[in-house]
């Protein structure tokens, strides 16, 4: 990401070039094996991001809430999964009314709770996937008991047309092979107890952004990665983004400066704070691989910045990976968008705050 | 906090009781320690919260950048602290010299190109305070290096008021009276450099919200806690605000359970996903004090649930005390005031975001 001059840090910047080649790596790398492309929102929140991934030919978009939902239907995405386990009363089931009206909608379920609770509030013959932990240990069920969950589902009304899981679990360093091959070893058993429930599951989605390129078709037919759009730092870590396909960044200023060290003005109020147990730092500079960005504060990163040459000048605008592109995202009301290292657009992240 | 019926969750609330006692027991112990108040609005970044921070006897705000503080003047508060080394260049020269117009303003310097550049963009005269490493290692120069940078400042026609320091050093269990007191003998040693280069340090400004109440008068002669006005996980864990104290929570609503764990829909997309080394998890639960936020992402909050007692079903609404309540308000656009159980108002978090 080459950084336009007189940018006002901090502040997030698009590369629209590397963005664009992103998208349509995945999207070829989708079609070669013959699954459905129906990339994450959750990632961008930004409709124009959702129109260039609709294009290069995703079927659809995943979102995780109903809000979300309701700006990307409303920003013209006819076809949408809610993929989470929602937790639907009066109020939210007659959002979830609403949407159907407009738009191609469906929900994930993992408890027959939860499915009558969504048949009631949001009408019958609703399209559910039901969720399933591959591993990740944070819902869904295991897949011995999807039969039961969609037994349960289409006795309360709903349509259930198949099984998703996020194999989260590969987001470890090494992690993304077996966490690959979890999720279609699931995915094939949760099917098979859905056939035993006579019930298809003609969908069967799953993929992340590390375990994309180890999805192959037959038992998956849908994936969902989200982070490719852009990578981050944690994907390069992981291996599964290259420095060159880094497509977002935080440009942020040098504020301060003592020998091999550096503080920018891009603190956790912009990168945001996660940090994984193994990662090295809180985000990446892709202008300098041996740097680490050692503490964050709200509006403070402290870089170590290791080396023979001098940390640059107060003044000098760097650019940061963070480690996690969805909560950077979610944390700015817009993306600089550049090409050549000039400003070309400006885009709202329209369902920035959308969680409910 | 009391949490009413009907909220569409995951949302933030906040106990106006529980808010308001907060803030007229900090106001207390600084008037009777004679200390002026000056707290830092980046925790709540709200016009309202402000309005009752000057009504109690706060002297003026703390701000982090420009544009918090374009907010705050806009919404009225006339005399404002930017506790920061800020780089300015023309363009934010320019909004400090429009800023100059509408309120009485102070600045943080912490070299003498900050202060160039300072002096140059914003004007002559501006009134500056020379930032002071207390031990938290993050910007401010040693104690024996402020004479300097404030001749340097004073030279480049700025007029310098004192010195600051942020003792963070004491975010860890145990830590706060030793931080309090490296805070108040490097402010000490700062003021008598100064005083060595002619410049007399009326303002030595300290304080955060664990070292507050072991600040006495004398050195010190201001405060600028933030997180006291709500409290937090990090401060409950840290035994500077106790659970009766919590005025904010985030409302979550189980969406998955199995024994011994739920799952809310409060991830950290509301949470934030602060987790220094020493904490227990990702938040507390005023409602559970054995409850432990073991996992979080974007829209899930894992919550391990000992005791003999069921988790709750699903659908409850539970109250998610975050880590760090700074980065929680500044991904909310609002917050929903509740006294008793009930909501009696919504408000903005008018400077969310306000980050350049």
């Amino acid at each position: 990401v080459l950084l336009p001059d007189g940018l006002v840090t901090p502040c997030l910047v698009v590369d629209l070039d590397a963005m664009d080649a992103n998208l349509a790596a995945m999207a070829a790398a989708a079609r070669e094996r013959g699954l459905a492309l129906r990339p994450h929102a959750k990632t961008h929140k930004s409709p124009e991001i959702a129109r260039r991934q609709l294009a290069a030919g995703a079927v659809g978009l995943t979102v995780a809430t109903v809000a979300e939902a309701e700006v990307f239907v409303g920003a013209g995405c006819a076809d949408v999964f809610v993929a989470y386990p929602l937790w639907v009363d009066a109020a939210r089931g007659a959002r979830l009314h609403a949407l159907r009206e407009r738009a191609s909608l469906r929900v994930g379920v993992d408890s027959a709770e939860g499915a009558a609770a969504l048949a009631r509030h949001a009408g019958r013959d609703l399209e559910v996937l039901v969720e399933i932990d591959s591993g990740h240990h944070r819902t869904g069920v295991a897949p011995a008991d999807a039969g039961e969950v969609a037994r349960a589902a289409a006795g309360a009304g709903l349509r259930v047309v198949g099984v998703f899981t996020f194999p989260g679990h590969g987001y470890a360093p090494g992690a993304a092979a077996h966490a690959a091959a979890d999720e279609a070893a699931a995915l094939a058993a949760a099917a098979r107890t859905l056939a035993h429930a006579g019930i298809p599951a003609s969908v069967r989605s799953g993929g992340s952004t590390p375990t994309a390129a180890l999805t192959t078709g037959g038992t998956v037919t849908e994936l969902r990665p989200g982070v490719y759009v852009f990578g981050d730092a944690q994907q390069l870590e992981l291996g599964s983004c290259p420095t060159s396909a880094l497509a977002l960044v935080a440009a942020g200023t040098v504020v301060a400066r003592s020998p091999g060290r550096v503080v920018l003005d891009a603190g956790s109020k912009v990168l945001g704070a996660d940090r994984p147990a193994w990662a090295t730092g809180f985000g990446r500079l892709p202008g300098n691989p041996d740097a680490r960005v050692t503490a964050l504060s709200e509006h403070h990163a402290t870089v170590e910045w290791p080396g023979p040459d001098d940390p640059p000048d107060r003044g000098t605008v760097i650019a940061v990976a963070p480690n996690h592109v969805c909560a950077a995202v979610n944390l700015a009301d817009t993306l600089t968008v550049v090409r050549m290292g000039e400003i070309v657009d400006i885009w709202p992240v329209s369902a920035r705050g959308a969680n409910t």
